[in-house]
C-alpha cells in the first residue's frame, strides 16, 4: 500500500514526519508513506497558502498510485480549500481511503457527502509524539493496510452506520452543503479546548439542525482540556457537568444518547469509518 | 411607555439596574422601566434556571401593560429557553418591541423568524457602566420612546431591510429553524473575544449557509478584543487582517461587502431595527 500525506490546515515538522516514517518502516516495512513537501510549508497560520494546500491535496488525491490519503495535522484551515478541491476530484480520488480527524472533518464530511472514496475518523499522520508509543497510529495503519478491526471504536459493533466529528467542526458544517446526510447514522462527537458554555451552544445547534433530524443516536467521545468559562473572573461555575449537558440536548433533539466513545484529542483515539464497516 | 427588562442569559447586578433606572428617571421621567426580579437570580452561569428565565420572559412578553422588552444582559443562555418560550407567546407579545444584542440574537432571530413584534439590535439595559455616559442606552430609549432615528446605524439610510447579529450567534443559528429568512436584507455582523481563526471559520459557515444565499450584502461592525490565535505559543501570525478576511469570504459567498458599521461590543453600539425602518 502507498499512503500519501498532505496537510490541509497547519504544517508539520520534519521531525514529526520522520518519526512517522520510522514507525512505518518498523511496523509495515513493505508499505510506503510519502509526505508531500507541502506539509512543511508555512504561510501565517497555515501549511502554505490556500492554493498550495489545495494543489497538494488534489495532486495526491487524483494520483492513482496512492491508495490512501492520511491527513498530517489539524489546527484549522481545511474548510478554506473545499470550494477549490471538491469539484476537481477525479476517478482516482474515488478509489482511496481518507483518514484523519479534528479540523479534517471539513474534508471528511465533504467527501462523504459526495460519496467520494472511503472516509474515516482516526489519528493523524503526525500524531506520534516523543512520548507516544504509536498505538493510535498503529490502529490507523492496521485498519488501512490489513483491514484490522481491533482499532475500531467498540460502539461500531452495533452494526449501524456511523460518522465522527469534532463538535466545533460539525457545528461549522451545519447549514452548509458540506454536511453529509447522516440519516440513520450514529453520530460520534468529541471536543477539546472549549469552555462548557460553548460546548452547550454547539450542542444546541446540533440538536436543532434541520439536517440532522434523522440520526440514529449520539455517542460522546473525550471532552478534554475544557477551558475556563469565566468562572475565574466571576466566581461561579457553569452549573452542569458534560454528562448532564449531553443528556439534556439529546433529549431536546429527541435522539437517543448511546453513551461515551473512545475518540478524541487523546492518545487512544479509535478509528471510526464513516458509514457501515 | 412602559419598558420591561428580563435577563434570558446571565444576571445583572442591583447596582447596574439602579444606574439604568436613574438614567431613565433623568432622561425620560414620564416613562417607566421595570426590572423583573429574575434579572438578579443566579444559577451557575445563568440568571436563574432555564425554567425561571423562560417564565420571566413569557410573563413580561405576554403582559399587555408593557410596550417593550429590553434585554438586560448577554453572556450566553438565551438559546436554552427558545423551545419553551416561542410556542407560548400570545397576542400581547406581538404588540411589543424587543431590543438587545449579542447572545440576545437567539431571541431576536427567533422572534423575527416568526414575525412576532418589532425586533432591534441595540445596547442592553445593563449597559451603563461607571464610566459610560449612556450614549448607546440613550439611543435605545430615544428610538423606543420618541422614534428618534439619530441613534440608528448610518448604513440603514440605504433604505434596505437589515438585521444585525453577533457573528458567533449568527453562526450558531445557521441550519436551525430559529434563523430568520434574511432574503434581500443587509446583514450586519460584529464580534468580540475571538481569535481570527475562529472568526474565519464562522465566516466560512456564513458564506456557505444555504439559508443565507439571498442576502443583499454584509456590513462588518466592530471586531474587538481579538484573542491570541496561538501565535504566542507558535511564534506566527494568522497572516490576514480582519478586512482581508471579510472581503475573501464575501467574495466566496458572492455577496457585496458594503463596508464597516457602528455596532459591536463598544460604547457606541448603534440601533439596527430588523427589517425596514
Amino acid at each position: 500500500m502507498r499512503i500519501g500525506v498532505v496537510a490541509p490546515a497547519r504544517p508539520v515538522s520534519r521531525e514529526g514526519s520522520l518519526r512517522m516514517a520510522a514507525f512505518m518502516a518498523l511496523t509495515y516495512p513493505q508499505h510506503e508513506i510519502v509526505f508531500h513537501p507541502q506539509c512543511y510549508l508555512e504561510a501565517g497560520h497555515f501549511a502554505g497558502t490556500d492554493a498550495q494546500r489545495a494543489a497538494a491535496f488534489l495532486e495526491f488525491a487524483n494520483d492513482p498510485a496512492f491508495d490512501a490519503i492520511w491527513f498530517a495535522r489539524g489546527g484549522y484551515g481545511s474548510n478554506r480549500i473545499l470550494e477549490a478541491v471538491m469539484p476537481k476530484l477525479g476517478p482516482a480520488a474515488n478509489h482511496k481511503t481518507y483518514i484523519g480527524f479534528s479540523d479534517m472533518g471539513f474534508l471528511l464530511g465533504a467527501l462523504y457527502a459526495r460519496r467520494i472514496g472511503r472516509v474515516a475518523h482516526g489519528a493523524m499522520a503526525s500524531s506520534i509524539g516523543k512520548n507516544d508509543d504509536g498505538t493510535a497510529a498503529g490502529w490507523v495503519l492496521g485498519w488501512l493496510i490489513d483491514g484490522d478491526k481491533r482499532g475500531l471504536e467498540p460502539g461500531l459493533a452495533d452494526g449501524r452506520p456511523a460518522a465522527a466529528f469534532n463538535l466545533s467542526i460539525l457545528a461549522s458544517l451545519i447549514g452548509t452543503k458540506y454536511l453529509p446526510d447522516l440519516t440513520d447514522h450514529v453520530l460520534y462527537i468529541e471536543e477539546v479546548d472549549e469552555p462548557l458554555y460553548r460546548i452547550d451552544r454547539m450542542l444546541f445547534q446540533m440538536a436543532h439542525a434541520t439536517q440532522l433530524k434523522g440520526i440514529a443516536g449520539i455517542r460522546l467521545g473525550q471532552v478534554t482540556a475544557v477551558k475556563d468559562n469565566g468562572e475565574a473572573e466571576g466566581n461561579y461555575s457553569f452549573g452542569e457537568t458534560i454528562d448532564q449537558i449531553i443528556l439534556r440536548w439529546c433529549a431536546e433533539m429527541g435522539v437517543p444518547y448511546l453513551g461515551r466513545a473512545e475518540i478524541g484529542h487523546v492518545e487512544l483515539n479509535r478509528v471510526v469509518p464513516f458509514g457501515l464497516i
